[in-house]
C-alpha cells in the first residue's frame, strides 16, 4: 500500500509523515512531495530518511491515498491527478470543504459518511476542536447556539507563524504577534467577519450535520507556539445537568475531561501539548441564561487539529477496505 | 494640597505618581507609601525623587486625598486611618467594591454616585474596561446578556506576573505563562466560576447601575506584558443598527472606536499600550442571534483598567471641591 504526502516539507506534512511510519506504514510506502525549492532534498522523521519529490504532472505516480497539505491552490490543481491514478485524496485545505459532494470528517463524529468518496475534506482546526465536545452533548441534548472566541497558536499559520513569533518577525502576520494579540485570522469578509470565523461556523454544521444550530465565532491569534484554545458558550435546548454533561464527555471518543480547578486541572497548551485529544475544562452553567453552559478547550492544532485527524481518517478507510 | 499613594512602589502605584506628577499635583505634595521592605528607599518617577514611607500607624498623615494600591488586607487595616485624619480614599482593591455604600465609580458613567463618600473604590480592570463600550450602547438599547470571554495580560498580576512571563518561573502564576495561557485569575467559586469572572458580572452590574443585566465571563491570562483584551457578544432588547452603534461608541468620552479590518484597524495590545482609552473593533452582527453583536476591546490595564481611573476620579473630587 502506496500513501503520498504533499505539502510534506510543512509541519503538518512532517507530522503526518511521523504519524504514518509510527502507525500503519512502512517508510518505503510513503512519497513525499512538495514544491520545487525542496525537491531532492533529504528529509529525515523519525530516524527515516526521505528524498522529497517534485510535485508536478509528471512526477505524480500510482498511490493508494494522497494526504494532501499544501493550501488550497495546490490541492485545486493536484487533487484530480492522483484521483485519476486512482488514490482516495484526504485534503487538508479549506478547497473542497464546503463542496455538497465532498466529505468532511472527523472520525469519531461522522465517519459514516464517507461512502465512496475519492476525496475527503479534512475540517479545519478550530472546527475539529469544538466538534468533539460538541458532538457529545448532542447524544443527550439539541444545541441551540454557540457563542465561541478562540485563542490560537502561531503554529496554525505554519513555520512562519512560528517563526514570526520567535524572531518578532511580521512575514506572515501583518502584525507582530510576540507579546500581542492578533483578533483576525485569514481575509475579511464583508460582514465583518473573517474567513477563519466563517469556516468554524460552515463547517461545524457541516460535521455534526445539523444545520439549526446557530453559531458565532471570534477568532483570535494569541503568542502561544502550538496548542488552539476556545471559550465555548453552548445554548441548549433545555437546563442542563452538569453530571449527565460530565459523564457525557468522558465517554467520548477523542475528548479527555480536564476539570478541576482546585486541583489545577485546566486546559492549556503547555499541558495538552502532543497529546491526540481535545481536553476539556472550565465546565460550569452559564450564570446568564440557565439553558447554557461554559467550556474551555485546548487541543493540539496540528495532531488533532489537523495531521492526526487526517491520518485517522486514512486508518479508518484502510480498515474498512480490508 | 497632599495626596498620599499607598502601595507606591507596584506597577499601579508607580504609575500613579507619575499621572498625578503630570496632571495635578507638585511632586513635593505627594507622600509615598509602601512596606517595611521598601521603606526608606528612594524612587525616582519621571525625574524627581521620592523616600518611601513606611506604611505604619504611627507614619500617616493628614493629607487630601489617598489613592491605595497595595492589595485588599493593606486596604481594609489602613483606610480608615486616613479617612479619620480626614483624607477622601480612593481603593484600587476589591476590599470595599461590593460594599453597598461605597460608590464604584468610572468616571466616564457615574461619578454622580460619589456624593460625600470618603471612601470611594476603584473597578477591576477587565470590569472598567467592558462598561464604557457597553454604557455607550445603553443610551439607545437596553443590554439583556453579556458574554465576555477576556485576554488579560501578565501586568495585571503586578511586576512578579511580568518577572514570571519573562524569566519562565511560577512565583506569581501557578503554571508557566511564556507560551502558554492559564484560563484562571483568582481563587476558584464553588459554582465552577473564579472570583476574576465573579467580579466582572458584579462590578459591571453595580457601574451600569442596572441589575438585569446578565452577564457571564471567562476570564483567561495570556502571554502578553500589557493591555488586556475582551471577546463581547452583547445581546440588545432589539434587532441593533450597526451605524447606530458606532455613532454612540464615537461620541464615547475614554472610547476609540478602531475598526476597520480591511484597514488593520483591529484592537491590539501593541497598538494600545501606553493609550488611556478603550479601543474597540470587530463591531459586527451576531450571525447566531439577531437581538446581539460582537466586539473586541483592548485597553491598557495599568492605565484605565486601574492607575488612570483612579487618577480620573481624583481629579474630578478636586474640580467638583473648587
Amino acid at each position: 500500500m502506496k500513501i503520498a504526502v504533499v505539502g510534506a516539507t510543512g509541519l503538518v506534512g512532517r507530522k503526518i509523515v511521523e504519524l504514518l511510519i509510527k502507525t500503519c506504514s512502512c517508510p518505503q510506502d510513503i512519497v513525499l512531495y512538495a514544491s520545487k525549492k525542496s525537491a531532492g532534498k533529504e528529509l529525515c522523521i523519525q530516524g527515516e530518511k526521505f528524498i522529497i519529490k517534485e510535485l508536478n504532472k509528471r512526477n505524480i505516480q500510482k498511490v493508494d491515498y494522497a494526504l494532501f497539505c499544501a493550501g488550497g491552490k495546490v490541492s485545486l490543481k493536484y487533487a484530480k491527478y492522483f484521483i485519476k491514478k486512482g488514490a482516495i485524496v484526504i485534503d487538508n485545505s479549506s478547497a473542497y470543504r464546503r463542496h455538497k459532494k465532498v466529505p468532511l470528517i472527523v472520525p469519531e463524529i461522522n465517519f459514516n459518511q464517507v461512502g465512496q468518496a475519492k476525496l475527503i475534506a479534512n475540517p479545519n482546526c478550530s472546527s475539529i476542536g469544538a466538534s468533539l465536545p460538541l458532538f457529545a452533548l448532542m447524544k443527550t441534548y439539541t444545541i441551540k447556539r454557540v457563542v465561541v472566541s478562540t485563542y490560537q497558536a502561531v503554529s496554525g499559520a505554519g513555520q512562519r507563524g512560528i517563526d514570526d513569533y520567535i524572531n518578532k518577525t511580521t512575514n506572515k502576520f501583518n502584525y507582530q504577534i510576540a507579546g500581542n494579540l492578533i483578533p483576525q485570522i485569514d481575509y475579511a469578509l464583508k460582514n465583518g467577519y473573517t474567513f477563519e470565523e466563517d469556516k468554524m461556523s460552515f463547517e461545524l454544521k457541516k460535521i455534526l450535520q445539523n444545520r439549526s444550530i446557530k453559531i458565532c465565532a471570534t477568532c483570535v491569534r494569541v503568542p502561544v507556539v502550538n496548542c488552539h484554545c476556545e471559550s465555548l458558550n453552548i445554548e441548549l435546548d433545555r437546563v442542563p445537568n452538569l453530571k449527565t454533561i460530565k459523564g457525557l464527555l468522558q465517554n467520548m471518543e477523542g475528548v479527555v475531561l480536564y476539570d478541576d480547578l482546585k486541583d489545577g486541572k485546566e486546559p492549556m497548551p503547555l499541558v495538552v501539548d502532543g497529546k491526540q485529544e481535545i481536553f476539556v475544562g472550565r465546565l460550569r452553567k452559564d450564570t446568564s441564561n440557565k439553558y447554557a453552559i461554559n467550556m474551555f478547550i485546548c487541543f493540539d492544532n496540528i495532531l488533532k487539529g489537523a495531521s492526526l485527524n487526517a491520518v485517522q481518517i486514512l486508518q479508518k478507510l484502510i480498515k474498512i477496505k480490508k
